[in-house]
């Protein structure tokens, strides 16, 4: 056994010197170096983007989806798809921990975890798929793969499904951040409140801000403002366009006495709705990108243009300890539990 | 005279309900509101990107431009190109001023100005184009610009060329930017720290830093390193492939005592180099994008891959008095003075 990169660069095959997820081919050779843990795979998690893009493809056909993420896996090592470049997360038991951790981590042999990296930088090779779940984009295997030394993961809980755990670490970096960036007594606009992400935050935004912060969360129409009001998540409900950034700095205006926000979360999944963050908040304040569907130009000319002096924060999905924090949320409000529940397992 | 939105809404003509930037047409009619100001236009200095374009498309042929020109700014009521969606800024007298601006702006009637918002959002009519020289994208015009009330400008200096200025004020939220972020005793790593924005930026890095921390500019051959190792705006000078993270991180360790950077600032304008950004940072550190380059889901999803808590913040070109703030250092340093009158002007 040798010692490989912290970051796995050691595995990466083509192009060289990239790191791995970028990688076009990496490593899946099974034999573990001495800072990599093995994993023997229950089964992937596909990322939304990528098991849509399959299922169109394979035009729902699970046989042929079976193939192609066979075919994927021979190729590139690792399960990343090559037209949304996205990959998903996977649930194992730990088999192996290379000498160099074995003394520095939490984990025992036998372990089950979910692994918080991305499948699309993950050492990868299936045996079998043993089943294919399109409802929640699940693919059962034999197999294994690989942690590198800064991979994170978490230990799946006792006290709650495992499909409960992984809906809720899917969005674990956003109840995290909330968490170190809203302050007592802040006013906090949640863009996209009703959505998973979105209730994570609006639940966290409303504990940090206290009695004396307000929280206000918009929806789209009066259905899911219905549900929000319901959640008693957000001090405020609002409903509005937000691909009309003005629409939304209006409504946000009637919901704090005409005062903008210091701060506001964008948990959407759609495009064009970084105007509709920006104009809302105050100078001096800060505007938190989680939507994956962000594009950096648009925010950062978009800010210029209106000439707004506010800090914006790219979403990370990373942050230290997010497992925790997102899966103590489930534990602290029965309330979210059973929403995600419902609508996410 | 009415009054207009403060951000201009009230010009766009299609399609209605968005911001003048992504707006497909605004009004250019130079009748003003109570809250705009009208500008007599000298002339415009077309946005990199755009100018390239325009002259790559006509082939080099300057009168070609021209009818370009003039056509999209009939049909857009702006200078906005439709293929990079870039603009740019233009310099100008103030010709009139709205009444309920008057008292609350430090204008007055025949100012000399620059605009600092784009004029990708800026309404513009040209009666006539004298001159384009395509060494710098200016194109030297006849005819009226409108600035909304959040437009931002800057009253152009007299103690210097407008040249000289308006190449200062183009990076100019750059080194404001760096002044709020970067503290005493930190460690900070300017990727692209030879280029326009990447001078600037170390030069007030190590301002701020102080005797007690270190800037460290990254350049990409010796020719640049020797250029930035003889300004002295930097402690330590590395030479690095931006697109291969793992050498500049391994360069940036060696020149740090195998320690991690508190702040990494990307002033490239190469695409894929997020990552080279991120790897250097400590846990808790802050990486600052300023570059258009940069994909939002590249850095979001490249922090997560190596699990590492940083904190990523989309370079606002804008910041609260960031035209003084890029002009002064102009007047502090004569020798950035003079390596910006002979590089940029």
């Amino acid at each position: 056994m040798k010692r490989g990169n912290k970051y796995g660069t050691h595995r990466v095959i083509e192009p060289k010197g990239t790191l791995p997820q970028p990688a076009k081919k990496i490593s899946n050779d099974m034999e573990i170096f001495e800072n990599e843990i093995l994993i023997d795979v229950d089964y992937l998690n596909i990322d939304s983007a990528s098991f849509t893009q399959l299922n169109e493809e394979a035009k729902g056909d699970l046989e042929k989806i079976k193939v192609k993420i066979l075919e994927i896996v021979e190729e590139r090592g690792k399960m990343q798809n090559p037209v949304t470049g996205s990959g998903g997360m996977l649930i194992g038991n730990v088999e192996k921990i290379g000498v160099d951790l074995k003394d520095n981590i939490d984990l025992k042999i036998g372990d089950k975890i979910a692994t918080l990296v991305s499948l699309s930088l993950t050492p990868l090779k299936i045996d079998k798929i043993l089943n294919i779940n399109p409802e929640i984009d699940r693919v059962e295997i034999e197999g294994k793969a690989i942690l590198f030394e800064s991979g994170i993961y978490t230990k799946l809980p006792e006290d709650m499904e495992d499909t409960l755990a992984l809906a809720a670490l899917d969005v674990a970096g956003a109840p995290a951040q909330v968490k170190n960036l809203v302050k007592e007594g802040n006013t906090v606009l949640i863009l996209g409140a009703t959505g998973k992400s979105g209730l994570m935050c609006s639940y966290m935004a409303k504990k940090m801000t206290g009695a004396k912060g307000k929280v206000i969360g918009q929806s789209r129409n009066e259905l899911r403002a219905e549900f929000l009001r319901s959640t008693k998540f957000c001090d405020e409900v609002i409903i509005a366009d937000v691909q009309k950034p003005v629409n939304v700095l209006e409504e946000t205006l009637k919901a704090n006495n005409g005062i903008e926000v210091d701060i506001s979360i964008n948990c959407l999944s759609i495009s064009n709705t970084e105007m509709a963050s920006i104009l809302p908040v105050r100078d001096g304040g800060v505007v938190y990108f989680f939507s994956m569907a962000t594009s950096f130009t648009r925010a950062a000319l978009g800010a210029e243009g209106v000439g707004k002096d506010v800090t914006m924060i790219i979403g990370n999905g990373y942050t230290k300890n997010h497992a925790n924090i997102v899966l103590n949320v489930l534990r602290e409000s029965k309330l979210l539990r059973n929403i995600f529940e419902e609508k996410y397992t």
